[in-house]
C-alpha cells in the first residue's frame, strides 16, 4: 500500500490510507489511545479504540515519544482537529519504539535544544519556522527569476577582502596560498550584470564577526541582485517590490505555520496595504534627535555616524512599514557607493530597515561610476589595487550606471516568523561559540 | 523614455524603442553601419544609414567593441535575423566609448580566458553556457518544490569530515577552533528527513583534491535530496525523473543558447524517450572484462573497483541512455550505507553514468539502519565516534529506511551544454591553481 501524506489527507475521507511516520505525542484514555503522529507534512490524531483490536492496542500504548511507526486506518472527517480529519487506526506496525527521546514536552534551556538540534528541528515551532524559510527562499528566486534576473553565483573562496580583512574568515587553499570566504558577491555581480544585464546571486556567506547579538550568525545565506542602467530609486523600487512578493507569498501559503508561530499577521498584511517611506539620512537624524529630546532614546545621535540597534529601532517605530534610509555619508559606506552630485559628501546608498525592532535587511545602492574616482578610493582605503584591477576593468570596457543590493535571508524569515533570535531560522545555525551538530 | 529589452524586441514591431546596452560587435560598408548591440537578454542588429544623420553615423561608427552606448530607434521585421527583428537607428548616446577591449573575436588562449573571466562571461559561448547553468538549478529546485519536498540547508562549516579528512579545506574558526567546509550536507539531511519526511540541501560544497581534470573544481553547487521511508529503487526513480525534469526544461527553454553551442540536441531529446538502464555491479564489470577482452580497454577491470573515467565512458558507451550502476562492494563506498541483505559485502549505492563521456552526475543510495552496525562502522573507519553521536541519535529515536542521493550541477550543466570542462559551467570557477578574478 502506497504511503499517503498527511497534508493530503482531506481528500481521502471515508477512505483506507497507510501513515508512515513518527509519534509526536501521545495519550491514553480507558479503552482508547491517542496517538499523535507526524510525517513531516503534518500531524494527525490517530485513534486506537481497544475492542477492535487488544494487541494493537497494546502495542500502541506501549509506544515512546518519536517512535516510527506505520499506521493503517480509515479517514475520518473531525470539526474538532486543525486540519479537519482524524485517523480510526486499523493496523499498526513498529519500526522502531523509541525510548527516552531527549526532547519532552517540557520546557528546555537554549543550550541543550541546540545541542539538540538535529532532533529539535521535529519539533512544531522548528518546523513552522524553517517552513516558512523555504517559502521565503522560494519566494525570493521566484520574484528574480520572473522578472528577468539571471542566476550567477558568486565565488565563496576570494583571493581578497570586499570590506575590510578583520572580519574574513581564512582558509589554507593550495601550495601555502591563502583563500577568505566571501562577505559578499556584490562585487562579482557587477560583473555578472554587464554580462546579463540583471543578475543574481543567492548563497551563504560568511562573517568573522565576535559579535554575540540575536541578529548575527557566522554563516548566513544573502540574495543579492544587480541591475545595469539602474540607479538608486531602481534599488528601492525593487526592494519594495521583493518584500512585498514575499509577505504574500508567505501569507498566502504558510497560514497554519504562522498560526503554530502565534504571529500577529495583521502586521504582515498591512505591509502590502501602502508604500514604503523613504527617509533622507538627514531626515533620519531628525527624527533620532527628537527622540532623544524626547528622552527615549539614550543617545543624542550626531550626523555622521552609523545607526546602531536602538537608532534603527527607533526609526522604524515611528513608521508602521518598513522605512527607507538613504543618501548616507559616504564616510560610513564601502569606496565602491556613488556618490550624489551635488552633494558629494553622501553615498547614494539605501537601507531598509523592518519593522518590530528586526533592524536592517536590505542594504544597497548605486555603484560609482567613475575609474578615475574608483582608484582613488581603493587608494583612500588602503586596498591592494593589484587585486581590484579586474573590477576597475568593469568602468574601463562599457561602464554603466548601475545598482543593487543584499537582502539576509535569516532576517527576513525571523521578521516573517515575529521571533526573537536568528538563530532559530536557518537548520543548523552556526555562531561565535557554535560548531555543532 | 524606459528601455526594451532584446528578447521582447518582436512584440513591438513597427513602434519606436529604447534599448540600453554594450556594443557586441560591428561593421560598416559604404553609408551603412550595423551596430550588434548586446543588453544581456539577446543580440540585436542596429542599423544606422549615414543619409538620415549625418553626426550619429560618424558617432556609430567611432564606438569600440563593448561600448555602452543607449540605442534609439523603429523595429523592423527582418526574417534573416535569428531573433526575427533589426533596429533603424534614429538617436544614439554614448555613454563610455571603450577602446582596445581585451577579448577580440580572434582566438585566445585558456588562461588568458580565465584570467578575464569577469569580461569573458559576455561573450556569446559563455552566455549561453550560463544561460544553461540558471535554468538546470532553476528545474532542479522546481522539481523538489513541486514533489513535497523542504528546502534544509545544511552547514558549511562542519567540525568534521563526513567522508575522510584529507580532501577538506580547513578554517582557521574562533579561539583556535578549527571548522572544515562540507563536501557534503547528507548527513544532516538525513536529519532534517526526519523532521520534513522529504527533504533537500542545495549549496556550494568543497573538495581540496589536487586533481586537474575537466571534472573537477574545488568549489562547486550540489543539490541533496534525503527521503525518509525510502529504499534503492526509490533512488533510482527519483534520479531519474529528476533528470528528465532538467532536461525537458532545458530543452523548451534554452534551444537558442544549445544552438549557440552547436549542442546535437537530438542526443538530449532522446534521454526523454526510455527509461534509464539499471546495471549491477557485477553485470557491469562483465561488461568492463568484455571491454579488455576486446582490446577497447586497457586495463583488465577487477571486481572490487573502483570505476576509473575510462571504465565510466565505457559502461555508458553500451547504452545511449544515463545508466545506473548499483550494488558496489561495500569496501569502496562510505561507512553509512546500507548493505544487501542477502549478499552483505554488497552497499545498497547507486551512480547514475552520463552518456558521452561526462561520468558520475548522481551518487546515492540507502543508508544504515541500524545503529550497532553503525557503530561498529565508525569504529572500523578510525572515524571520532563522539563527533557522530548527534548521527547515530538519528539510529536511536524514530530510525526508519532512508535514502537519498547528490548532484553535481557543473557536471549536469556541461553535460546539457555538450561542453569539454566544467569550468565554464559557473561564474567564477575555482581550481587547484585559480583564485582569480
Amino acid at each position: 500500500m502506497n504511503q499517503t501524506y498527511i497534508n493530503e489527507l482531506k481528500n481521502h475521507i471515508g477512505e483506507e490510507v497507510t501513515l508512515k511516520g513518527w509519534l509526536y505525542n501521545t495519550r491514553s484514555s480507558g479503552k482508547l489511545v491517542f496517538l499523535q503522529l507526524r510525517d513531516g507534512t503534518g500531524i494527525v490524531q490517530c485513534v486506537v479504540f481497544k475492542p477492535n483490536d487488544e494487541q494493537l492496542f497494546e502495542s500502541a500504548k506501549s509506544l515512546g515519544q518519536e517512535s516510527s511507526i506505520i499506521v493503517n486506518g480509515k479517514v475520518k472527517e473531525d470539526t474538532r482537529s486543525s486540519i479537519g480529519v482524524e485517523l480510526d487506526v486499523t493496523g499498526l506496525e513498529i519500526i522502531q519504539n523509541a525510548t527516552e527521546y531527549p526532547i519532552t514536552p517540557k520546557e528546555h534551556g537554549t543550550e541543550f535544544l541546540m545541542d539538540n538540534r538535529h532532533l529539535w528541528i521535529r519539533s512544531k515551532k522548528q518546523h513552522a519556522v524553517l517552513s516558512v524559510r523555504h517559502t521565503v527562499v522560494k519566494a525570493t528566486r521566484d520574484f528574480f527569476d520572473e522578472n528577468g534576473f539571471i542566476l550567477a553565483d558568486t565565488p565563496i573562496f576570494t583571493p581578497a577582502a570586499c570590506e575590510g580583512t578583520t572580519t574574513l574568515f581564512e582558509v589554507d587553499y593550495f601550495d601555502d596560498d591563502k583563500a577568505y570566504l566571501t562577505q559578499s558577491g556584490q562585487l562579482y555581480n557587477e560583473a555578472t550584470a554587464a554580462a546579463f544585464g540583471k543578475s543574481y546571486a543567492f548563497g551563504p556567506v560568511f562573517r568573522a564577526e565576535k559579535s554575540k547579538t540575536r541578529r548575527h550568525l557566522t554563516e548566513f545565506w544573502m540574495v543579492e541582485p544587480e541591475m545595469a542602467f539602474a540607479q538608486l530609486p531602481d534599488v528601492m523600487n525593487l526592494g519594495e517590490s521583493l518584500i512585498k512578493f514575499i509577505v504574500k507569498r508567505v501569507l498566502d501559503e504558510r497560514r497554519n505555520e504562522l498560526t503554530v508561530l502565534e504571529r500577529d499577521v495583521t502586521k504582515l498584511e498591512a505591509i502590502l496595504e501602502s508604500d514604503f517611506p523613504r527617509v533622507h539620512y538627514d531626515e533620519a537624524v531628525k527624527i533620532l534627535k527628537e527622540g532623544f529630546a524626547k528622552g527615549e532614546l539614550e543617545n543624542d545621535f550626531e550626523w555622521g555616524g552609523d545607526f546602531g540597534a536602538p537608532d534603527e529601532t527607533y526609526i522604524s517605530k515611528q513608521f508602521d512599514q518598513p522605512v527607507f534610509v538613504h543618501h548616507f555619508p559616504a564616510v560610513i559606506k564601502a569606496f565602491y557607493f556613488e556618490r550624489d552630485a551635488e552633494r558629494p559628501e553622501l553615498a547614494l546608498g539605501a537601507d531598509l530597515l523592518a519593522p518590530e525592532g528586526y533592524g536592517e535587511i536590505i542594504g544597497g545602492g548605486e555603484r560609482a561610476f567613475d575609474l578615475d574616482f574608483l582608484e582613488k578610493q581603493i587608494e583612500a582605503h588602503n586596498l591592494p589595487k593589484e587585486s581590484f584591477e579586474w573590477y576597475l576593468d568593469l568602468r574601463r570596457f562599457g561602464a554603466v550606471p548601475h545598482a543593487g543590493f543584499g537582502m539576509g535571508i535569516e532576517r527576513c524569515v525571523a521578521w516573517m516568523c515575529g521571533i526573537e533570535h536568528v538563530r532559530e531560522t536557518i537548520p543548523f545555525p552556526r555562531l561565535l561559540t557554535r560548531l555543532n551538530p
